[in-house]
């Protein structure tokens, strides 16, 4: 067992605490086909809450001195400002659009950040049980095997995934649309999967070359995604080129071979 | 045993003919990861032509009077009619990009049509270990268990599923991104998997509430899931609202309660 208090506890606690939400969306998941359409929101919001619960208890439980950060907690109480301390930013559900709908792209995501550097990620796929887990500095695996970012080098020949978000405005959409068709005459395909944490995962794992997004909800979608993919070998990076911001709500991440030209290409798009 | 020559019996071979092929495209699934570059187009193109064989050889020495039209057989011996006579029409590998990606969307599509209407159909993704089988008038099923289309009849709560497709000439794609802006506005989301078949199982289960594509591969893409798709109380037609054509390479799909707003949505976008 790993010593109390080092990094490999962290993850294994982490991991823990993932796999009991992961039981609640599995069954959720199946769930929703059974209730009816007025129904289903309630049971996301019953199946988010419960499982950040879950979730903040057990690891409150471990590590009472660790600050916490999520989504249902930030929305009762306000934004929880990121500080020097460990701090577990979770989100219990991500991609509540597709578990509502049965699309199997939902997980629960689990960062922690030490001096505000991601330092342990556990993404964790219940309905396709796949399990994303990383340590800084010490590798990026799945399912316990280890994973690396792909070594495409051509835009033209890459994969690039996005998301068109949830603001309809027209400057939003426009902006969305634009953007995607400037990127279109550049790369060999889009996928659109509707989990932020996922994506950083497919990057990881190679199934993406090429991912960015603007506009999600807070830092506990990208926060086990941005260290799972930085572990694989990937770059995560603000899609400007500048320095990631685990809290600017910006995200872009490649292999290294395709960082330059992407994010020539996201600047072209604008 | 199903009767030899009943379409219970055509529908058990196909199944058989998916199975074989899909141990074919599990294994080139997780070897494209240790090949080069280079490499993985030959082995989409390998993977790709030993499955039609694979399919093909067995239809036939079940169904010698049979006829058969598939992608590869298409390329190599040009257009073949689709005449009254039961027809094989078949995609061994939908989903080649994400294939060579190692992006879960994958599968053999196998359908049969009697007298040009589509009346078997089989879609296999031997990577989740997902089967979805119809026969006309019968129902249709996911790994055995009945699946039914969505219920929802509200196009703003929708899940919307497109491709954009190969085609990279300018008037395609501000086509592409045009309607995609336009039917932002008013769906819930916009979803991108890389497999025109799966999107059709997709509507068949409820996981997805809207499809279009325009300008796929050819019949083999759409004639297996449109069963499937249908059979599980979905309605499949043409995105301009007429009767959907199976050699058209258009295709839209929902649930017979969004049909109307979904048409008036596509042509509004044109």
């Amino acid at each position: 067992m790993a010593q109390k208090g080092s990094v490999e506890d962290f993850l294994a606690m982490a991991v823990d605490a993932a796999k009991k939400a992961g039981e609640i969306i599995r069954f959720g998941f199946y769930e929703t086909k059974h209730v009816e359409h007025k129904g289903q929101v309630d049971l996301v919001t019953e199946t988010d809450k419960k499982c950040e619960e879950i979730i903040f208890n057990f690891l409150k439980l471990h590590y009472p001195d660790h600050k916490f950060i999520g989504e249902e907690t930030t929305a009762a109480f306000g934004t929880t400002e990121l500080t020097d301390e460990p701090t577990w930013i979770v989100d219990p559900l991500d991609g509540t659009t597709n578990f509502v709908h049965g699309f199997p792209f939902v997980c629960v995501s689990i960062g922690l950040t030490i001096a505000r550097i991601p330092t342990v990620g556990v993404v964790y796929n219940p309905i396709m049980d796949e399990l994303f887990t990383a340590i800084r500095g010490k590798g990026a695996f799945l399912n316990g095997k280890p994973i690396k970012a792909s070594s495409q080098n051509e835009l033209v020949k890459s994969l690039l995934a996005t998301e068109v978000g949830t603001k309809r405005d027209k400057a939003t959409v426009d902006a969305t649309t634009n953007k995607i068709n400037s990127l279109l005459f550049k790369v060999r395909s889009l996928r659109m999967s509707g989990s932020c944490a996922l994506s950083l995962c497919g990057i990881a794992c190679g199934r993406l070359d090429l991912f960015y997004e603007l506009g999600f909800g807070g830092p506990w979608d990208v926060a086990a995604g941005a260290v799972i993919a930085s572990e694989a070998g990937g770059v995560v990076f603000d899609p400007s080129g500048s320095d990631f911001d685990i809290t600017s709500q910006r995200v872009a991440a490649s292999n290294p071979l395709l960082k330059d030209a992407f994010i020539e290409a996201l600047q072209q798009s604008e």
